[in-house]
């Protein structure tokens, strides 16, 4: 008979220096499991959990809060909902949420995002909506979590501990269940065609092997890392969905490398922080190829007239298009644009995780961060 | 007979270095003249224009657009509207919400401010929403552009021109008089009593009063703003109201002085920004003295420990009360939450002004910034 110790089941790095590394490096897999998990591969159809007992057609709007990262998984589902099912989206950061006195409805869904399914504001939140009277779903990482417990209905993402305190493969698996929600209320509403379904079900599995893709820009990412160490700021910019995912990289950034990067709206960039952009800032621009990519080049090549540094994570063409002197290019392969989020978070996982690397800092346990807020 | 030269009508700077200091110490009466043309002084209520023929009864929802200072204005009005109206708002940059696909209903009444109502996004913003069948009404500074003549009903901000590039007297104005629409909004609906009016109107009314108060922390803060400009990198904290009014804050901060500030709300920090924090980057905190006091002070409690060096915006009994060791406290007056956002930002302003001028930057032309962004 053989015997296990309890260490045997404790995580560890595999070949790698760090979790986030490990994690980073195991996306296409868990993203995989995960989108496995809410696609009928064979039929495909997104399949939701039996006990998801919301008819979408009778829903109004979709209220959604959440805390750092999983609040970011929030804001680019807002475009799901609204493009795919055509439903309003309410989103706030839970601890402004909880306060807000927000006025909610019968008809509302509201949906809560938590790797561990304990951050303290987001629990509040949740316990407000559920006095409020909206349906409650979760979104969450750990099943038997506080807030999966206190949810109508759960939506677990399968991507197993997540140890590195930069939350990375949970919010990718977030992105995942979040996109393959919004499929399915589309169908619901008939908002969407089987058809559309088809296409966008596809787009989802395609999504592991473009992730496997985009990590072998990580060779290019360690130069450019070694530039960006150098800096003091920097300014991440993107347009619609890309938006979230810069507000989201620059969080990456700040967290493990603690150089001050801030996420912008590209087009909000005139409105003030344009003042900022000399040789010293660069500014890191996510431009999947989608229908504002001329509208983030425009701003793009704003930014190179006033000096400024550009860092374009884009497909390879798209990038030669546009025709922008840069600092570095880092190459994604051509995608349905739905699903770049997912995609685009690898290089901004690794732009974050080499900088930090090559400045020395603890990766996995950055300076005041604990991986589980649990306290408001 | 006697005969004016055009140039007598051109705004000078009175006794100021600047427009923006002008404009800044101009406050209270441009505030004073918008609060008294939505205001009956001796009925003691709001009144609205005879042509905003909006029924707010029917209303279920406002969406707002706006871009930089103007969006912050919105992002507060939010609060308001939610409130005192018990009104859902839907809220984006103008950059983002023309792209979004968002679905409109001719429920909403659909919100565009912007202070020269020339402002290319959002007049995209508000012809998306008029196609879309909302009703539209703007907050603008001059009613005889583009984004007046394209509304159903205009709200004026009686600013007068406003020439410095950071955008100071027009921002409060806008405050003056979304605050004025939500207690009309309110009343319309029956969420506020006709005794609730008086208590808010009077609360409007002592606006002008309480900023010329706040505007004798000018000495105060010229000693702060030495310090500040040797930061490179600041953080700007708030919650509740004032979160708005701390993204607004540094981008005052950003636009002229080049410090690379970022405004969170405060209840984020722990979820990423706090692993910046250490000597060297002042952190400013807007407290007023409201129903998530405590919460802040509990954050800043979190920043302390970790070495940050704070700067406290507040009522002089409650930062006393907070027991919280600070670099720097700026005193406000005892007011009415619900008016704290028309009044602390004179202070942001003040911060913003002295910094820059400090680090001999031109503040009223402020690099890489145009005054009314006319191109997306």
């Amino acid at each position: 008979r053989q015997r296990f110790s309890p260490g045997a089941f404790i995580a560890d790095k595999g070949n790698h220096r760090h979790f986030m590394a490990k994690e980073i490096h195991e996306q296409p897999e868990v993203v995989g499991r995960t989108v496995a998990h809410y696609v009928d591969l064979a039929a495909g159809r997104v399949r939701m959990p039996a006990e998801l007992a919301v008819d979408f057609r009778k829903v109004n709007r979709i209220v959604i809060s959440a805390c750092g990262t999983a609040y970011y998984a929030g804001l680019v589902a807002r475009y799901w909902f609204e493009r795919l099912a055509r439903l309003p989206v309410e989103i706030d950061v839970a601890s402004e949420f909880r306060y807000r006195e927000m006025p909610l409805f019968e008809t509302d869904v509201a949906l809560f995002i938590s790797q561990s399914g304990e951050t303290a504001d987001t629990l509040a939140s949740l316990r407000y909506a559920k006095a409020g009277g909206a349906s409650i779903l979760s979104v969450v990482n750990v099943p038997t979590s506080t807030i999966a417990r206190e949810s109508t209905a759960v939506l677990p993402t399968l991507a197993g501990p997540e140890i590195g305190v930069a939350s990375t493969k949970a919010f990718t698996c977030q992105l995942a269940v979040l996109l393959a929600l919004a499929i399915a209320a589309g169908r619901a509403r008939g908002t969407l065609s089987e058809r559309d379904e088809e296409g966008l079900v596809s787009a989802l599995i395609s999504v592991p092997g473009l992730m496997a893709e985009a990590l072998k820009s990580e060779a290019d990412i360690e130069g450019l890392a070694r530039e960006l160490s150098k800096a003091r700021d920097v300014l991440y910019l993107g347009r619609g969905m890309a938006y979230p995912l810069a507000l989201e990289g620059a969080l990456k950034l700040k967290e493990i490398s603690y150089i001050h990067a801030e996420g912008y709206a590209a087009g909000e960039l005139k409105h003030g922080p344009i003042a900022l952009i000399d040789e010293t800032v660069p500014v890191i621009v996510l431009a999947p190829s989608d229908a504002v990519f001329e509208k983030t080049v425009s701003n793009m090549q704003e930014v190179a007239a006033r000096g400024g540094r550009i860092v374009l994570v884009g497909e390879a063409h798209a990038a030669r298009e546009a025709a922008v002197e840069t600092m570095a290019t880092v190459a994604m392969p051509a995608m349905n644009p739905i699903i770049a989020p997912l995609v685009y978070a690898i290089p901004a996982q690794l732009i974050a995780y080499h900088t930090a690397l090559f400045m020395g800092k603890d990766v996995d346990q950055p300076r005041n961060l604990a991986k589980s807020v649990t306290v408001e």
